[in-house]
Order: structure tokens, then C-alpha cells, then sequence
């Protein structure tokens, strides 16, 4: 077995940028801002053109360059200039690229060059505190990295990052509620490197608080009271601030067992999963042999942002789960898949999807007239009554006929009802389920790995559960 | 609809006594005092020979006389001499009659002359309070009743008698777990008449205290405190003993909606219900489109006395509900049935004694690092899991196959294991279990109606549910 120094040494040599792929970024995102500068001089406006993100402050990963362009405008400039003049100088400062307009807060212009995607994004040049917008901190955010992160840590940045990359907890988008960049430059910073940092999330419980500047020393309660989250990383530049707010508890706990798992048992893996989908055989023996029930519900999702897309999918897998739960379903496992594009699919595995057709029904106390006047008169003359009504404890108490003993009937039929807001599904979702929607079964949903090589692999994953670098434990 | 009054008269007509019945049981009665009070003057030993029971406080039913024969001993007289000595004697002054030797805390004797009981029961001569064995206090209780109740609330006290028996409330036994006929005529001269105690019952709720010579008059609290049960009924000639302690909370919930129902919609079926057992193509029928699984347990229970017999049953059917439970079964109801000879019957009814072949298993939380461990290892090499181990929120999951998914093989293998201990088979009926047991599922529980008309009755309830009395509500 490789010591975790050993491991990480050949990690690095696989994601550390060469001289050669360092110039041919840093030329391209060059000569964009050369072009940005004089065509803002052209127009008279008085600007900054930066090179933010990981680029500027050199933490970076090889063939993963993302080079963010970030234009910051006095805080005069009125947010329709944004909108509209602005875009249309980013266009042309990147004309010949494939452009993408985008939308976070403000519209943003992404290109892609060579493979290498160019965020031009704008923001304000304000005090820090004074945020006229939610790009605003991001200058200080490469002011901050730049000043505490020594040299000889970028390394360590460049291994967290792709150990979050490759155990799925990187990235703060909804879809995957994880580590941004940012916060893993700032937790190298803390534990000062990253096998320490490691260890030092072995320590990390629910409400951990990581403070670089001790905006909160001594007063720790308060933060937790503050921010009201299981991870806690107080951003420097803005005590206001939690940088982890958008990591989801698994995706904490996720990082903590890695790492302990790392450090026990090195190896590559962590960094380089090895990604092999099930092939479509494998995937039809392990749904036939496995015994619970899946359901796969497909929407078109056309025109939804990636960021509004996840929380609809994820509220409405939520949602779903406590309809079907009251129902009386055991819904062991949710999962949603997207290509971010048009199409969409909601996962579910129950315990089973076939209830027994009768189920006991809990009336009220005796001691509460009115609702034992109304339960008994609305089941006695019930025709799916099977027995009772009778008492047990101090309650009426009936067996009956369930309603939806079959859960793709169930949502099938509510689905149909105003897109299924009353069982759970997002409004805005529910808009996209009322244009059309597909409830598949079990070996149905095989059915959706033809020409979608995405979903096969999420598929296989969602059906596997078990993370790749998780090692078998003998005895 | 006639008046509760009227119903009130017409079933008085049909339980109060005849003169001649009356003389027919007095003369019973008296028989046997003569002879058991000349043999003990024949023996030489001071002791007070009187009639018990509702017989001497005249609020017998007609039809069901029970002759209740104490025989009061000084108490310097042993223990022994009651069990020995004084059964000889009393198995003496009943010559010629059927007689079984029963038991409480002291054997006394039962004795059937013309259909009708002879009890002959030993207790000592003590002041109030000073007891020795509990039936030196029905001395006392007979004395309290003859001197509080008036003769004109004796009617009401056999029609309360006769309604609780009608709605299966009759009776302290573990059995039933319901109202005494002592508690019976408490409750008639506190209230002051039947129906003025039906009104009373609907303003009971939990910790209602009914205290007869003010024992706790202020001190209500302090009662419930002590007594810690639902209903409290405090003896007038014991402070320390609560009346209604046999009384369970489904049946102090009974009869409060029985007494509503009553009221609302007067009947005589609540004292004469109809009892008409559904016949075996009925049961048959019930059974085929019933849903649910009907699970029996068949044992033999020789020698078991009746309140033991059916405490070891209930008890062993909370724990046989909360195993199967804890396996994923969901009970829905359980009943006992026994002809209090040899055989008793455990019947359960489940949603379904199939379960689904997966279920999802919760793991430690990441945090609690030797029980990850132990969880990973036990789990990950166990060719029962079907998916991960995974994380949810912060805990370790995996889905696994069950080991118990039919319910009837879970008893019949672990049943087979110390007669189910371990299961919640309360010790002493396990060691019958261990001499033999059988389990029977939906259909084949029919065939305990075989020759066992009883068994048949019980399961006709057990299937329907629904009291007789309650009658459909309509729109």
C-alpha cells in the first residue's frame, strides 16, 4: 500500500498544469481582456477588467481550466447597462468564440475556446461590505487567496479539489450541494495543507465552526445561532457570510468518511474514480433480481437554469416521498437526473409499489364528539369498509380498503391533477408536468438508457449506492 | 324509537327475578349454610358462616344466580386449615352436587346445583383494613352496598349489570378486564340511576376520579397520583384500593360510547345482543375477500387457571406484535380465544404476512467512528445487501434482503427456539408451547370452527368488528 504522501505526488503530477498549458491559458484569457479594455476605452466607459477564479489565483486544475473574466463597473452604472450594453461589448470582445448567455443574478457571456471555457462576468466595484451584487465579493475573494495562500499550499489546493471532484462533493450549484473552489482554497489555508486537512475534518460534528479571521472568537454560539448550518466556514472578507452554506449535510458527511477512508486505505481511486456504467445487461440483472420497486417519472424541462432546475427536482423528489409515505409506501431511495437541457427524469425506489389492499385507519378519541360523529358517519357507510368500526385504547378504530394500493396508479392519476402540486411537485415544475409527462416501472426505465449514455451511468450509480473508493472489509 | 325509559322497563321485565326463582336460589342458599354452619359447630370451630355477593344485596340477574358463600375465620386460623381442612368441609356441605376446586389467593370450592353457582370461599373476620386475603373485604362491600343503595336503585343496578354484559364490559377477570358487579353498584349509587350514571360516563376522560366517601375530597390530584390509571372508582371501605383497576381504557372507552349510543338511539340489543355467529360458508367468504393474513396460534393450556391463562395470552400478544414489528410486519389487530380447559388460540391479523423481499436499514451516524466500522464490515460482506452502504444525511444506509419476509415462518422457526421467549411468549405458556403448538394461516384457521362452536363466535366478532349496537349513520 502507497503512503497518502506517496498517492498525492502521483496525483499531482496528473492535475498540475504544465508551463505549456499555463501559457496557452493565460494568453487566451490575455488577449480577450486586451480586447474587453479597448473596446470599453472605445466607448469611453471607465472599468476594470480582472482575471479572477482559480486561474488568478493559480489553483487550477490541468485540463480543467475555467478562465473568469470579471469587469467591474463603478457603482453608478445602472443594471439595465449591465443587462444590455455590457453583454453586447462581451460579445464582441469574444466574437469568433461559441457564445452561451447565461444567468446568474445578471446575465453573464460564457464562451468556449479550444475546449476552455471564458466566463466575461460583470460586477461593481464597491466597498467590501457595501455588495451591490453577489459577483461583487468575488474580486476580493482572489485578494484574499492571493495574500494567505503560500506557494508551496497551491499544491494542496489542487489535491482537494479534484478529492472532492472525484467523490462527488465539489461544486456549491444545487445539483450537487457541495465544495466550492473557494472554500477549498480556504480550508487549505486553515489546516495548512491538504493530508491536514483531512484529518482535521475527522474532528468536524454538526456545527463546526471554521473561522480564518476570528470574526466570531470567543463567540462561536453566536455564529452557529447566525448561520444555522451543520458547516460553518465564516467567509473572510464578509462575516455575514457562510462560503459552506450551499453544502448539504451527506455531502459533508460524504468528505469526512472519504477522508478518513483515504487516510487509512491510499489510493487513487478518491482522485480517479473509475467511472464504468453498468452495460444495459447488467443493469436489466440487477432490476430483476433486486426485489424493490423503481418508478421513473420524465418531464421536458425546457428553459429552466440548471440552478433552478435542481431545487425543483430535488423539492419535488421531497415532496413525492412524503405523499407516497402517507400513502402508506416505503420510499427507500430518491434520485433525479438531467441532461440540463430538455429532459429531465425523477427516480424513486420503494420497498415495493404494490400495497396490501387494506390498511388500519386511526379515527379520533372517543372523547371528541364531533369528529366521532363525523368519523363514524363517513366510514360506516363506507363500501370499502372492512371491519369495524371499533375501539382500541380510546380511539375508533377501522380496517378499510386503500384508496391507491398502486403507487405509479397513485401518481400516474395525480400527476394529472394540475401537474401534481397537491402530491408534492414544484409549481414550476408542475407547469412543465401539465405539457407532458411519462411514469416508467421498473425494467421500463431501461427504457430511458437508449441514446442517453448519462443516464445509464447515473442509473448505475443510483442502482450500485456503494461509492467506488469504499474498500470491502474482510472479518 | 322508544324512550330509554321504555327500553329501560321493557328489559327490566325480562332480568329482575321472580318470586319464585328468588325463594327457589334463597332456599339454595340457605341449604348449604345450614349444613356448612352445623358441620363447623360439629368440628368445633368459631367461625361466621354468611351470604356474598349480589344474591344478599339483591341485584342478581334473573337467570344468572351466582350463590356466593363466604365463611369467616378468626385470623389466628392458618393458612393451611383453609386450604386443606376447610375445602374438606365445604366439599362436605355440598355433597351430591358437581364441584370444582378453584383458586384465587385461597382454593375455594364451586358448586353447580340446577344450573346455578355455589361458591363457598373462605376469608378471616378482620377490622377494616387490617386484610389478610382479598376476600376479606367483600364482607364489607356487601355491608356498603345494603346500607347506600336503596331499593328502589336495585332495578337500576341489574340494568347496568345487564348492559355491561350486553356491550362485553361485564366483569374484573383479565378476560374481560372490565366492570365489577360491585363496581356496577358503586357507580348506580353515586350517579343515583342507570341512565343519570350513562350521562355521567360521557363526561369521563382520563383520571376521572369517583369517590363515594370523599377519601381524597380536594385531593383528586393526589388520587390520580396514586393510582395512576384512567379510571378511578376509590373503594368506600379501602382508600387504597381503586374498584375500577381491572377496568382496561378500551373498555372504559366502550362503555362511554355504548352509554352516547344509548342515549342517541335506545335499544334493547345493547342488553341482548344478538349473538348469531356467521356461519362457516359466511367465515369462508369474509376470509376469501378479507385482504388481509390471518395468522393462528394454537396451544394446549391444561392446568393454566383462567386469570393466569389469559394474562400469559394478552401478554404474549403485545410481544409477539412488537416482534413482528420490529421485522416490518404491521398487526393489526390481535384477539385470544380459549375454552379454558386445554386449548387457547393467539389470532393475529396482518396487512400482510408477505413483506416486500428489501428493506432499507439505517446505519450509525459517520460521526461514532467504532460503530461505522463494525456496521461496514458486518455489512458489506454480507451477500444479503442489495445497495451501498450509502450515506443519508450524516448516517451510513444500506439496503439489504430481509431475513424474516413471511411473517408465519418468522413464528413457526422461532417459536420452535424456547417456545418464543425471545419472541415475547411470556415464559409460562412458552414451556406449553415447547410441548407442542400449531400455526395456521387465512383459510386454514377455519378449521379450529370444527367442533369448536365457541372458537367459531369468537372469530365472527373478531371478523366484523363492529359492535352489534352501532347502528349505521346515514348521510
Amino acid at each position: 500500500m502507497m503512503s497518502p504522501e506517496e498517492v498525492c505526488s502521483r496525483v499531482l503530477e496528473r492535475i498540475t498544469p504544465s508551463p505549456g498549458e499555463r501559457e496557452r491559458v493565460l494568453a487566451l484569457a490575455k488577449s480577450i481582456m486586451d480586447k474587453l479594455r479597448a473596446i470599453l476605452a472605445e466607448e469611453g466607459i471607465d472599468a476594470q477588467v480582472r482575471l479572477e477564479g482559480s486561474l488568478a489565483k493559480d489553483t487550477w486544475l490541468s485540463g480543467e481550466a475555467d478562465v473568469d473574466i470579471f469587469v467591474r463597473f463603478k457603482p453608478e452604472v445602472k443594471p439595465s447597462f449591465l443587462k444590455e450594453d455590457f453583454m453586447e461589448m462581451a460579445r464582441r470582445a469574444t466574437e469568433g468564440l461559441k457564445q452561451i448567455e447565461r444567468y446568474a443574478e445578471h446575465p453573464y457571456l460564457e464562451c468556449w475556446a479550444d475546449g476552455i471555457r471564458v466566463n466575461v462576468v460583470p460586477c461593481y466595484d464597491v466597498r467590501k461590505g457595501d455588495w451591490l451584487s453577489a459577483t461583487d465579493r468575488t474580486p476580493f475573494h482572489t485578494e484574499y487567496v492571493k495574500e494567505h495562500l503560500p506557494e508551496e499550499l497551491k499544491a494542496d489546493v489542487r489535491l482537494l479539489k479534484k478529492f472532492m471532484k472525484g467523490i462527488g462533493a465539489y461544486g456549491a450549484e444545487l445539483k450537487v450541494g457541495g465544495f466550492s473552489g473557494y472554500l477549498c482554497e480556504l480550508l487549505i489555508i486553515f489546516y495548512g495543507g491538504f493530508l491536514k486537512a483531512l484529518r482535521g475534518a475527522l474532528r468536524w460534528r454538526k456545527g463546526v465552526v471554521i473561522d480564518l479571521e476570528g470574526h466570531y472568537e470567543g463567540r462561536e454560539d453566536e455564529a452557529r445561532e447566525f448561520f444555522r448550518h451543520h458547516l460553518i466556514v465564516v467567509d473572510p472578507v464578509d462575516p455575514g457570510r457562510n462560503v459552506a452554506a450551499p453544502v448539504r449535510l451527506d455531502k459533508m458527511c460524504l468528505f469526512m468518511v472519504a477522508a478518513k477512508e483515504f487516510l487509512t486505505r491510499p489510493s487513487e481511486a478518491f482522485f480517479f474514480p473509475r467511472k464504468e456504467p453498468l452495460d444495459l445487461r447488467a443493469l436489466e440483472a440487477n432490476l430483476k433480481s433486486r426485489g424493490t420497486s423503481l418508478i421513473a417519472i420524465c418531464v421536458r424541462t425546457e428553459g429552466l437554469v440548471p440552478d433552478v432546475l435542481w431545487g425543483l427536482l430535488y423539492r419535488t423528489l421531497r415532496g413525492l416521498k412524503g405523499s407516497l409515505g402517507r400513502q402508506g409506501f416505503k420510499v427507500l431511495r430518491t434520485g433525479a437526473w438531467s441532461n440540463e437541457e430538455d429532459k429531465a427524469v425523477l427516480l424513486l425506489e420503494l420497498e415495493t409499489s404494490r400495497l396490501p389492499p387494506v390498511e388500519k385507519r386511526i379515527g379520533p378519541p372517543v372523547w371528541v364528539e364531533e369528529h366521532v360523529e363525523r368519523f363514524l358517519r363517513k366510514n360506516m357507510a363506507d363500501p370499502a369498509l372492512v371491519c369495524g368500526p371499533y375501539i382500541e385504547g380510546d380511539r375508533w378504530v377501522i380496517l378499510i380498503r386503500r384508496k391507491w394500493p398502486d403507487a405509479s396508479e397513485f401518481l400516474k392519476e395525480n400527476l394529472l391533477r394540475g401537474g401534481g402540486r397537491h402530491i408534492g411537485v414544484a409549481p414550476l415544475l408542475a407547469q412543465k408536468v401539465q405539457e407532458g409527462f411519462e411514469v416508467l416501472t421498473d425494467m421500463e426505465v431501461l427504457k430511458l438508457c437508449r441514446g442517453e449514455e448519462g443516464f445509464r451511468g447515473f442509473l448505475s450509480e443510483f442502482l450500485i449506492g456503494r461509492p467506488g473508493w469504499l474498500v470491502g472489509r474482510s472479518g
